[in-house]
């Protein structure tokens, strides 16, 4: 390791491992790793695969490590960490293709920057924007606005990537259309890591939509806010983000930032997005959309320009202020749309049954619930039992309802034995003989989602 | 066999196959299958795929045999043929969450139909209207409309898949987003029945576009036609379809339909149409194209509805006339769009390089060109000769320029040899370690691709 990596600051070995490495917000059981590598470059990657597969040792991709699902953490001990974060390069931004060509590490809010630095528009938009490009396309990230422009995945045109055995290849293209072989970018991405590092990434980007206007809905309660969420997607409306959200979570982030949200009746929201190019379009389906649902709502909120950055700040920091106030768990199980009220309802009745505090909040037009689990003022010990009995009743009815245990953060280890209880085994084994056939040493991130 | 399928009217074997099972337009070496089976359910499929493992006997998928590739034409001797062809079930529409489910033999027509009638909308448009959709799926079959709406992977939300054990799985969900382990539904779209054979289909449609208009821009030649295309996309006009033929072309359909296409001057013609909610919207579009366009093209016709029909069928029609009219071999190259004016003429300079004439035509909007070699007067030993020689030419050109030898057909027999010679080998064997690891005796469709 020490002749393919010479720089002492970017290679940590044994106890020299900084501690950042050694804990995890969600996986208690972190083992210490052999090795903690920070490559610049492609070939300083393929050297240290190689290494790897030389002395069968186990390796680990992390970006920003804002991953929630665990797949970026040591749980078996003596694995090699491949740190991305110093591969951050913006390469190039081809005009003509509208494409942009990035290395692995570079941050989700940098993407954004450059790009509209551009005049064009990247429209994935996790919560977390300090996460890299590199972790986004190896969750198929989510966020905001998927409900009108789709995940991650919709926007990588291609990924260079090294293989288990340490050989390179470039899947996908530039090409808008392809029926040449298998799709294999597709394959690799979501795939947290099991198949091959990404050392280059080329990301589709398209214009920018140049109005974008929102409104909030208040309601008395969740179940009334996603009652209304099934019938604004079937009506047209195209919005470019719908997300809904509970009176309970939004107060953190109001706290956190000292700001009020716009609408302070009721006890939960839909904050509503629609963007284009034709701003009286925009206006006009507002003027319908108050029109067919102001005797269902408590009130409607017009938002300006400057209430809509404030509204949306609040929404994007309902994270950050769970974590900077409260002890909590996420998930981000996702039902059909037209399950979406059925599962909210359906957490919601899980506080009573399990004694746990349970909020939502989430993208209502896409169907992904972020149900958050209140640890309060439990022991670690009660905590692991009564969440464990909590998750199982959760999961169950996520499945019963056509849903999967992750929409956007992926399987990793916190999700794993409840995927594996409940996706058909068939499906799971498909998985594992594609994993071995192209990685036979199980080499790349084992014991990670199945 | 005939345990399985004891009608005899959907079972052929040995010397009873009817002739249409033993011949093919492209293909000239085809050989005669053991048997061709015509299974109406899911279980009788099952049964075959056992009996074929069992038996060692390859299987291959057939649906309506419009493809152009030989993927559905056996091609050893002995294989187990299944005509999906009895399988034409459309199961059910569920309004709520927009999703069609078929079974794999309904043609792309009734589809269309279908969904239509229920007040939406299914974007994915080949030419060929009567083949499957089970055909359209496993070819990642495109059309007209790709350059807005994508292709029909973007349309498949599950699949139900027999696999070459005979277990069955359905990939995908009706969920909009996951992460959750790897995406199979997109591996097996486009893997031209090497993979699994689909005995059921999720189909996502969208709410019909209320306005849909259309016009002509004529030019003096295809090279000018071409230059304008990367200009149109760049200007934001979101084009629904942005067709691009030679006035040779075009005047097959005419022939064949006794029709007049509504431009005549010119040697060259795009074919643009634009679609929305907001009529006003598109007519201000077409205002600003006849302004920023009106100096380089020939003329500018803009169509009323009846005239917009007649232009579609013209140019829907180009195959079936060429077919009808003349022999000729049809390309389905691709390249990334700012390249497509350098494909067109490249494909112009083979006429004279190797004495065959070339026509273009070709869903310019996504880059995807169909190049038409005539044989003419050939004998079919000179032609092999030429042919020959003009592909080596020109796909060596279509993949130096980024492309790929397919966008919608498939790969097949018919652009093997060219996919293996210029295809990065490492990418190869990444489809063959996955063939084998779902596939490891060999028996769907082996031979296909690679």
């Amino acid at each position: 390791m020490n002749n393919i990596i010479k720089n002492s600051s970017r290679l940590f070995i044994g106890e020299d491992i900084p501690t950042e490495y050694l804990s995890d917000v969600y996986v208690k059981d972190v083992k210490r790793p052999y090795a903690v590598a920070l490559p610049t470059k492609k070939s300083e990657v393929v050297e240290i695969v190689k290494y790897a597969n030389e002395h069968n040792k186990v390796i680990i991709a992390r970006g920003a490590s804002t991953g929630v699902a665990g797949s970026q953490i040591p749980i078996i001990g003596g694995e090699i960490i491949i740190d991305f974060s110093k591969m951050t390069k913006i390469i190039n931004f081809d005009h003509e293709t509208l494409t942009l060509t990035v290395e692995p590490g570079v941050l989700l809010q940098d993407i954004q920057k450059a790009v509209e630095g551009f005049g064009y528009f990247y429209p994935p938009d996790p919560g977390s924007k300090h996460s890299t490009i590199g972790g986004n396309i190896a969750t198929n990230a989510g966020g905001m606005r998927a409900v009108k422009y789709g995940t991650t995945r919709d926007y990588v045109k291609a990924v260079e990537v090294v293989l288990p055995n340490g050989e390179v290849t470039i899947l996908g293209s530039l090409n808008v259309k392809h029926s040449s072989g298998y799709d294999l970018t597709d394959l690799f991405v979501g795939s947290e890591g099991t198949l091959g590092l990404i050392t280059e990434v080329k990301l589709k980007v398209i214009p920018m939509p140049q109005y974008s206007k929102s409104l909030i809905l208040a309601f008395n309660d969740v179940v009334e806010a996603t009652d209304i969420v099934l019938d604004i997607l079937k009506n047209g409306y195209e919005p470019t983000a719908l997300e809904m959200f509970e009176k309970d979570t939004i107060e953190y982030s109001e706290k956190l930032l000292n700001l009020k949200f716009q609408s302070q009746v009721g006890h939960a929201y839909i904050l509503l997005t629609i963007d284009g190019n034709d701003e009286e379009a925009i206006n006009n389906k507002f003027k319908k959309l108050e029109e067919q649902y102001k005797d269902q709502v408590l009130e409607i909120v017009f938002l300006n320009d400057e209430e809509e950055e404030i509204a949306w700040k609040l929404r994007d920091h309902i994270l950050y202020a769970l974590m900077e106030l409260s002890v909590f768990e996420m998930l981000d199980e996702v039902v059909p749309i037209n399950k979406f009220g059925e599962m909210i309802r359906y957490t919601k009745s899980l506080q009573e049954k399990h004694g746990i505090k349970v909020f939502n909040f989430g993208h209502a037009g896409d169907g992904n619930v972020h149900t958050i689990l209140m640890k309060e003022n439990y022991s670690d010990e009660e905590w692991a039992v009564k969440r464990k009995a909590l998750l199982n009743d959760l999961y169950d009815e996520v499945y019963r309802l056509g849903g999967l245990a992750s929409a956007e953060h992926g399987i990793g280890v916190m999700k794993k034995e409840y995927f594996l209880k409940l996706t058909d085994p068939i499906k799971v084994n498909l998985m594992k003989v594609i994993k071995n056939a192209i990685d036979p040493k199980n080499l790349f991130n084992p014991h990670k989602i199945f």
